[in-house]
């Protein structure tokens, strides 16, 4: 039997199963790391895996030359700062793991089982809290010196959008523009609570569809997945789709924005699923 | 001995040798296509190849599965629009052929025998008349659907800048703000009539240096090679990097901008030799 842990920045689901088999599965409040390491060995103790795929949030070392490799990096989670979570993981378990970030784990669980059926390229992206993406390419995550940050890519402002960034780095970052939380900062509500036609989703959608511009210019992916708590909203994909294809002119051709642009086909269980693929590629 | 093809808008060469050995080579203006496949035709029918790279000025049509592969497709030089480039070639010369784009081609060169040695991840970016890039990934030219168009990417303007884009397509693209054209359109002088240190360089470089922040949050290349024309002049790399280092904030770590980003180290033959790297894929 095949494992997966996936760890995001309010939860961690750890499962057990094969293929897109979910066979059992558990959720744990994200708290301090050595308690949710804990809860983790529990989980898996009595259950007999020999691989474990491992999507975690970011920045994360994903350098297996690197002496800091399986760390997390410098995360506004201060706890997890500099904590070697592979390292520690492995101290107390007994099994392979495979070590990507949560949006390459989906991103993989899209590409071989989902979305990305029959094609050779896919790009997912998660937009909520956080906005990150991850790419495969022919079987393979696309990570140079390490993983990319594609979140933080700079869009360029609306006329008349002034609202402060939610991204500590970039004034005008995809994520400091587009995330949840700056839905929430410019309407002074909740997205959930708002109305789907209210003008923050157009603003949101626009920009996220320039990002998608620019990915597809440099990346040329086969099909774009897009997951997370905005992409929730009724009518954000819609949106998005329509700005897609204002904004690319006739530079170039998408033969139908519609299978091109898609939510996930794993619904909530990409991340999941991806685990149990990576785990996989380490049984062969 | 192995064949090396590089078309670009104003020039052909043709070449004949082995890894960085260029042994013959000629030098064509480019025409029309019908001419100037005779003349290449011309160059390699007494010269024993049995494989040729070729590096072609896009749009064109890498996808080998397509009704069109070897074309050349919506470019501005409206008579090679449309012109089944490989397939004519391919009718007058018996070699096996790799054909992608000519920034792929030069790409590939810095990344096995150049800039790239050692390396894993290589982007390759030509600034002139055009910009493109190309990006090396393990061994690998990137491309999905088809090859990127790196050049294109939006970039945010500057306060003050409101020159008319060079680009049909894009009001803020990158090619349309920085290549060599809109350099001249803002000074009314060529860019080599030009003092060092006129202030659009720095302006340029700067919006370079952005699209190199967007690129590195995607791709992570383990080292960015920039070539062409508007690299050439004195000082603009050094207005790139230092902007770079600016916009990049304490986002992320670049340990020594300096051997981040780099002239081609096989300075004008990047593209021929990267031909000879291809040829030599197809004789294995």
């Amino acid at each position: 039997m095949l494992g997966s842990i996936e760890l995001g920045g309010t939860k961690i689901i750890c499962a057990v199963g094969y293929e897109d088999k979910i066979i059992e599965r558990q959720r744990f409040d994200t708290k301090n790391p050595l308690d949710n390491i804990k809860e983790i060995q529990e989980f898996f103790k009595d259950r007999d895996v020999t691989s474990i795929g491992i999507g975690m949030f970011g920045p994360i070392d994903v350098d297996k030359d690197s002496k800091t490799y399986g760390y997390v990096l410098k995360t506004p989670k201060l706890k997890w700062q500099n904590f070697d979570f592979l390292g520690n993981l492995k101290k107390h378990l007994d099994a392979k793991m495979y070590f990507t970030t949560d949006v390459n784990e989906a991103a993989m669980g899209e590409y071989e089982l989902g979305a990305g059926i029959g094609k050779k390229s896919l790009l997912y992206l998660t937009i909520g809290t956080g906005i990150g993406g991850g790419m495969i390419y022919n079987g393979e995550i696309l990570q140079g010196v390490t993983h990319p940050e594609m979140g933080h890519i700079e869009v360029t402002r609306e006329e008349g959008d002034d609202v402060k960034s939610n991204c500590a780095f970039h004034e005008n970052c995809l994520e400091g523009l587009s995330n949840g939380p700056s839905i929430e900062k410019r309407t002074n509500k909740k997205g959930e609570d708002l109305d789907k036609d209210d003008k923050v989703f157009d603003l949101v959608s626009k920009y996220i569809a320039k990002a998608l511009i620019t990915y597809t210019l440099i990346l040329r992916p086969e099909v774009i997945v897009l997951g997370g708590g905005v992409i929730n909203k009724d009518g954000v994909i819609e949106k998005i789709r329509k700005h897609f294809v204002k904004l690319k002119t006739d530079y170039f051709d998408i033969d139908d924005v519609d299978s091109y642009i898609v939510k996930p086909k794993l619904s909530n269980n990409s991340g999941i699923i991806g685990g149990f693929v990576l785990a996989n590629k380490l049984e062969k």
